[in-house]
């Protein structure tokens, strides 16, 4: 049947995204063909122009329209406050907070070997260069999820940067906080949670 | 910032569709990004051709390039034989058991009040249509889920088409049987399906 090939080809492209399963794929493709004409020119022109016109800036990796980002040519941010984060995505959760007034740089993901991404496939050695044209005091913030990856990827980029400390430039490597989120009932935390929050209780 | 309009108009154009939450339409945006720029090309133009090529057959409302389906027009398909669903997908469902030589019938969505769905927004007056032309003994196999909106348009569609019977026409409508579904666990089934599958015994 004819008509089946333009659909398979349409299911398969949704089932290529990440968190979308054939039956997702499927009902996508089905709520597609319900669209009007004009509403799929539409969303493949948004399609097209979201590609075109986003970039990613040279200095940090954040999304942008130019050779810079906003954040990056912010000149009332700090540039000697450096949040490290796993995607933008992770960056416009922070910006939300419009509490973090230094730059950041967007690693592209995190070490997994079992997903074969390396560290030589993040904006590592960016970073190195970034930080090797600044001197005085610098906090560098891993903002990164506790998971495997996260850990892994952290404690990698704590020994990379090690030697970079010289007599003219110190780099501070802090991370999130762990503990109890805001909220939240001590008897749905898991243990290992309830453990990183004994261990860092503060006094009051 | 500019960028965030393009980027937020693409995370929009995935939330419309259905089981795309705010975050999987995040997710889906920022895998896109990550596309080349042929990909993206390829993706939009698979939309594209997609809703250009694909139309819903005239008479039983399959998808179709043409203006019948080729269910339709397969002459060694029974006529007297129409299969009643829900959606498209039903009928994938059915044609890959490859059990089935009768024809199609595609409601279009089932009755769903809460949903401001009506017996008018489905394809039914076309089906009454169909069967207007036909005579002699008509089987009509309703392969609708048994939910509460599937249960109320059968019971519809069964009140609506009993004065279809003539001294010409006798229709005989069917629904497809409930019971324990193949190689599932007796413990893991409902109790609704178990009182179905009970009542529905067989003698071996």
């Amino acid at each position: 049947m004819e008509y089946t090939r333009a659909l398979a080809e349409l299911i398969e492209e949704f089932n290529k995204f990440p968190s979308v399963g054939p039956k997702s794929a499927q009902r996508m493709a089905f709520a597609l063909l319900r669209k009007s004409t004009e509403q799929v020119e539409h969303f493949a022109e948004i399609i097209k122009k979201a590609k075109r016109d986003i970039k990613y800036c040279r200095s940090c990796f954040n999304l942008s329209s130019e050779e810079l980002c906003e954040i990056c040519t912010n000149t009332l941010r700090s540039e000697r406050l450096v949040c490290v984060i796993a995607e933008v995505k992770d960056l416009i959760a922070i910006e939300k907070t419009r509490e973090y007034r230094g730059k950041y740089h967007v690693l592209g993901g995190l070490i997994s070997p079992l997903d074969g991404i390396s560290s030589a496939d993040l904006n590592i050695s960016a970073l190195i260069d970034r930080l090797k044209m600044m001197d005085g005091e610098i906090e560098l913030i891993l903002a990164i999820s506790p998971s495997t990856e996260g850990e892994a990827t952290m404690l990698f980029l704590k020994k990379l940067l090690a030697p970079l400390n010289t007599e003219s430039r110190s780099i501070l490597i802090t991370r999130l906080a762990y503990g109890l989120p805001l909220g939240s009932d001590l008897d749905y935390a898991d243990e290992l949670t309830i453990v990183k929050a004994l261990e860092a209780r503060v006094s009051i």
